[in-house]
Formats: structure tokens, sequence, C-alpha cells
């Protein structure tokens, strides 16, 4: 895996770069114990679900290679673990992708301790399942990719008969193919950060453009500031420079008139945005600010595109309105921190301020999501393919999950 | 004139809001000369452009006030006086009213010249000709407030016959009316600052919300902080809390949320904006993120209003897109300024320090305004009347300003 990485881990060795002191810093700190990525996690070092759920668990599988077990029994190496994965947990309780991790680690060294007399047994069992979660979700995000830039790419032609018929891409590589007569290379808006620094590496969203500018398809990646965290301004930013792919940063507000103005001189063909929790008639929880670019994308006719992982499907929610939207404080919008510009216009990284940049006595309305209807989104992409809205308005998620769909809608279906 | 004021005048005096101090101070600067007034402008301790015609042509009035010029002749008045002008030109060379100011008191003084002797007449004539500058643009706003709230109000009323007859209002007084059946009180947003920090008093749009609120229409102000300056968290938050005006801010991508989360919970009628220029078919180039605000509403049926005196509406254009659009720098987006937030939490606002908010290697696109099509306008309030888009989508400039109309319009239509 080239390129950007929140996470760089070898067996015993777990680096994870600081996300505070970026954009203007880059720095990799050394994880050596569940302590360490306790703290790593707490302090925002580390961000986004796939990340944290990776950098707890493998800072463990890392203390299991280089502390001595010597002298451990498969029971008491089995509590050593659950202890401290039960530890872990409490760094970012809410993170679905860390408990969904930890519950699966527990079942893991249950199962290798019960086939085994050896200690080691257990351990290696750990680090072997630890190691594929990371690697699960690095196969994830390309696939995402994969399949979000080539069925961006079929929208350029105009023959789009393929979609027509099939609901989701059954083709099997990702390679280049030839921008065909119609075809253009296409840009495209993002919105929060959803790329290398919030998974495994790649992305989701941004792994898409990532996939779009390897094929070639890509001419230009936009990609809002998303206030009031900046994390489009400050990560994604950051990530698209990192990666030399062309882009450009505008603020929240001049979406409207970056399509009014652009789409035709760029060929604006769609805004790619991740997903916190997907509905099942797919409306989606997103970053604040999503809603409305989904409202302006369908009113320029541009596709507005979720890419998500299918563990983001939440079959258990009928539709938005479930959706527990969280507010946040006052001070998020009021007051901001940056490296200090000195009096010269550089840039001094070791030192941070806060200041204030609103009135600092107004009041704030300040949810840290929204709900986009199903009815705004052309087509949700995950690691199974990408699920197009149908003619009659409906995502079909049994078709890339059917024994997900069987175990919960069936069931409910039965009134059980 | 109650309320916040800009600028604070009574004859030999001059009082300017330092508006860089804004919203953590609030403090007024002693204008007393021209080249004070021109330093007070240059610096950006005043804006808008009414405010700024008012500070430079009532700084030189405090001049002829206060100043020894018994041995003036007519002529030598007239060159002092013209001199001033022009150099106070130059402080905002593109702003239209003080153009236009300067313009309006050169006549004046030249006229006065010719029925006197006296230099003190062409003295008294400039003060007084300055004055009303001041007062026209009061009664402007006011005039705009009034318009602007009754025709909100009227359009809460279950019977509309009144907008389905007339054009314009033509009731006459601003008098608080009882909110009769089925009227409820309103909610509005509004974007940027358009209020008495860039006018005289009162303001524009935030003109309306005013009225509104001192006639008790109104239930709920919102304004977005306005990216990349920050206008609205700064100064239209200032103002709003300055007056007590039930109010809270959100960010620019928070207003698709807010209408379809509380469109309905708080009567959210109308989004009310400012306009730098209006073109002759009623498409209004505002602060950027206006535009998008405009397609919002009209996808969640909020009525979308632009404030705007008749000496914005600019019938040489017969569209938006010949309205030139200005790109700024790319700092704008990338770094912030404001007073430090010490580590207690507290605003120190004798120390402002600048930040670095984004990755600063990151390209950007930074139009300072975009224009929104008549078709998204619902109503243009002037200090005529309201102009409303008729059935057929057309806004009749002509019905409230027939004489230039006359002179503009129908002489092209001559081809002269």
């Amino acid at each position: 895996m080239d390129g950007l990485q929140a996470v760089r881990y070898t067996r015993g060795r777990l680096l994870v770069l600081d996300q505070l002191r970026l954009p203007h810093e880059y720095e990799y700190d050394d994880v050596q114990t569940s302590e360490e990525a306790f703290d790593t996690i707490r302090s925002m070092r580390v961000r986004g679900a796939p990340a944290i759920a990776i950098v707890a668990t493998l800072a463990l599988a890392v203390e299991l290679v280089n502390l001595d077990f010597s002298s451990a029994t498969v029971v008491s190496q089995q509590d050593y673990i659950n202890q401290k994965l039960d530890y872990l947990k409490g760094s970012r309780p809410t993170a679905v992708d860390l408990t969904n991790a930890i519950s699966l680690l527990k079942q893991v060294i249950a199962h290798a301790g019960q086939s085994s007399t050896e200690a080691a047994t257990v351990r290696e069992a750990y680090i072997k399942a630890a190691e594929k979660i990371l690697q699960d979700d690095l196969t994830t995000n390309l696939a995402i990719g994969r399949y979000g830039a080539e069925y961006l790419r079929r929208q350029q032609s105009p023959f789009d008969i393929v979609d027509e018929v099939d609901r989701f891409t059954t083709s099997s590589s990702g390679e280049r193919i030839a921008l065909g007569k119609g075809n253009r290379k296409m840009s495209v808006l993002t919105h929060c950060n959803t790329g290398a620094l919030a998974t495994s590496g790649h992305g989701t969203a941004l792994g898409i453009i990532r996939t779009l500018h390897n094929m070639d398809y890509l001419e230009h990646a936009f990609c809002t500031e998303t206030r009031p965290y900046n994390q489009g301004s400050r990560l994604t930013a950051f990530e698209l420079v990192y990666e030399n792919i062309p882009a450009t940063l505008i603020t929240d507000s001049m979406a409207g008139a970056l399509f009014a103005q652009l789409k035709e001189e760029k060929n604006i063909s769609a805004v790619i945005v991740g997903a916190d929790r997907v509905a099942r008639n797919g409306d989606t929880a997103n970053k604040i600010g999503t809603y409305g670019l989904a409202v302006l994308a369908n009113y320029h006719g541009i596709k507005f595109i979720v890419a998500a992982p299918t563990t983001s499907i939440d079959l258990e929610i009928a539709s938005g309105e479930d959706i527990q939207i969280e507010f946040r404080a006052r001070h998020e919008l009021t007051q901001i921190s940056g490296a200090v510009v000195e009096a010269d216009g550089m840039v001094n990284t070791s030192k941070k301020a806060r200041v204030a940049i609103a009135e600092q006595r107004i009041d704030v309305w300040n949810p840290a999501f929204d709900v986009t209807p199903y009815r705004l989104i052309d087509a949700i992409i995950t690691e199974k393919g990408e699920v197009v809205r149908s003619k009659t308005g409906t995502f079909d998620f049994q078709a890339i999950m059917p024994e997900r769909w069987a175990v919960q809608v069936e069931k409910e279906a039965l009134g059980t």
C-alpha cells in the first residue's frame, strides 16, 4: 500500500500518525501498549471509526509480540487479552467498529483456547485476527474505490444501458480502461474527511477519488472546508496535496456557485460523501452539510454518491427518522484553534493559539450530522458493489447482503 | 434613532464605531478631519457602501464647522471642498455610493456659489447636503424594513388576495397590526451583514428583521457565519445580541438541515439577504453563499427575499451574466484572525492572533460574490415598496422608478 497511511504496521511495531499536528506537521507516534493506544484515541490523535478500531486492536497485538508471556497458561492469556480489550473499549465507547472488532477478537481467542493447551496459540490467533481486521478494511476500501470509480465512469458514457439493467457492478477488475468516445475525465466534490486518515488507508469517499485519479479518470477534486471542525480543509486538503491529486478547497457556502459556474467547464459529475450510518431505505446520516450538498447536486443535475462499507448499513432502522442527531458545543462555532501565523506571514507550527471568531454571546445551533433522504441519493457504493436507486426510489440492499437481510428484515416481516 | 449605530453624528462631531474591534470590543473613534476619515475607511474600521459614503462626506462637514474659514472666498471654499472630495474618493475608489455622494455634493456647492458671494453659504450648503445623505439613507432603510416586514406578514395570512392584485405595497404606515387569525410569528434566516453596521442605521435585510422584531412579528432570527470573512458570526451576531433580538448562529453548511428540521416548528418563512447589485431582470449579485441559500429555500418552500435600495438596482445591465465576480486571496480561507482565547477559556480582547486553519499548500477558489437568478427570488424590497416576481417570472422595476426606467430602458429600445 503506497500513499498516505494513518497507521503503519509490521508485526511487533505500530506507528500512528498524530492527526492533531496535521496539516502543519507530519509525525508518527510509536504505539507500544494498550495504554498508549487508549491515550492516542482519547486525545484524538487518531480519528475515524475504522482507524480507531485498528489502532486499539493492533496495539494489543504489539504487546503480545513484545512482552514476555512465557509463563502464561491458556486461561491467563485469555484473561489478559479480554481485560485489555474491555479497557480499550472505554477509549471511545460509541465507536461501532471498535465494539464489533472487540466482540470478534473475544470469540477468536475463546475458540483458539478450546483446541490448544498452548498460550502461544491464543496469542497467535489474536494477532492474526487483528491483522486481518486491518487487511480487511483496506480490501474493503480498495473495493469501494474501484466500484465507485467504475460506476462514475459509466455515467460518462452516452450509453448507460448497463446501469439500466444491472443493479450493481459485476465487473471484476479495476484496470485502467481507455476513455471511450463520449467519455471525459470528470471532476468531483467531496465533504469532510473520509480518506486514508480515517481508515486503514485509501479511504471510502476519498478512496473513490484516489481510484479515479489512479485510473486517470479524474480531472479535478474539490473539497469543502467542512465547518465547524474543518476536517475538509485540514485533513482532506492535506491528503490531496500529499498525493498530488489536482484539488481545490472551497468554503461550504461556495458549492452552489461552484456548480453554477464550473459544472460544464470542469465536468463536475458527482458529489461523493461518506456515511456515519445508512438506514434500510437508503436515508444516510453523515457530517453536517451533506444534506445541503445533496439538494444542490440534485438542482444542478449532478450525481450524489454515498461511499459506505456494508458495516455502515444498518438494516435495523427503517429510515433516517430513527437516527438520533448529536448536538455539539457552542464554542465549536465561535472559536477555532490553529498554528500561529507570525507577522512575516510564516506559519509557526510549534506555536498554537485558539481565537474567537464570532460574537461570544450568540446562541448556536450545532448538529454534528444531518440526514440526507434516499430520494436525493443516486447510488450507495459498498465493497460488494454499488446499489443504485431504482426507478421506484428503492435501494435493494438484499442483493448485496442476502444473509443479513434474511436475518433482520424477513424476521421482522414475520413479526418475530 | 435608537439601537446600534455605525455612525453617531451631531453638527461638528462625528463618532465612528471601530468595526475591526467588534465583536469583542465596542469603541467609537472621534473623526475630526478628512484625513482621519480616509484612514478609517482604508483600514476597514468602517465598512458597507452606505456607511463609507456617510463617514467620508460627514468628516468633511465636521471640518467645515470646526476650522477657521473666515478669510475664504466662494471660489477658495469651493476649491477646498472639491479637493478634499477628490482625496476622499481615493479611500475606496470602487464604492458606488461614495462616488455618487461626491458627484452630488460637487453639484450642490457649485450651485450654492452661483447664488451667493458668501463662502459661508457654500459651507452651509455642503453641510446640509451631507447631513441629508445620512438622513436619506436612514429613511431608505426604515422604509425597506417596513415594506419588507409588511410583505412577509401578509405571506402569513391564509388570504393573500392583496398580493395577487397589487404589485407593491401601497399601505403608508408601519404601525403594529394585531396578528390576525391564521397568522403566526415567523422566523427568518439572513446571510452576511446588512445591518446598522453597514449603513446609517437599521440596515437593509437586517433592517427588515429589526422591523419584524419591533412589530412583534418575529419569532426567531437565524444568521449564517458567512465564511470566509465571518461577517455573519462577527457582525450580524453582534447586532442581534446588542438589540436583544432572539437569534441563533449556524454555519453556512447547516442551512439545509435547519430548514429540514425546524421549518415547521419555528415557522421559518423567509431567507432575507442584501444585494451588491441587482440586474434589470432581477438577477442579484450578493455575498458568496447567497445562491446556495436561494436553492435551499426554493427546495423547502421558503420565501427568498432581497432587500436593496433602488440605488443598488442597475438598469444598465440586462442580467447577472454581465456582473463581474471578484476573486479573492487564498489566505482568506486558509487562515483566520481573532482575539486570543486564554487557557482559562476567557477571550483576551487586547491580544489578537492569526492562525492557520487549513493545509496551507492547497489551491483555493474564493469568489467574493455569487449571482442568484431572478427565478429563485420571490420579492425585491426597496424603499419604494416591494417588487414581487410576477407569474411570468418578471420583476417590474418600471413601476417603482418610472423616470430611471424611461431614461435607461426606453432609450435602449429606441436604439440610442
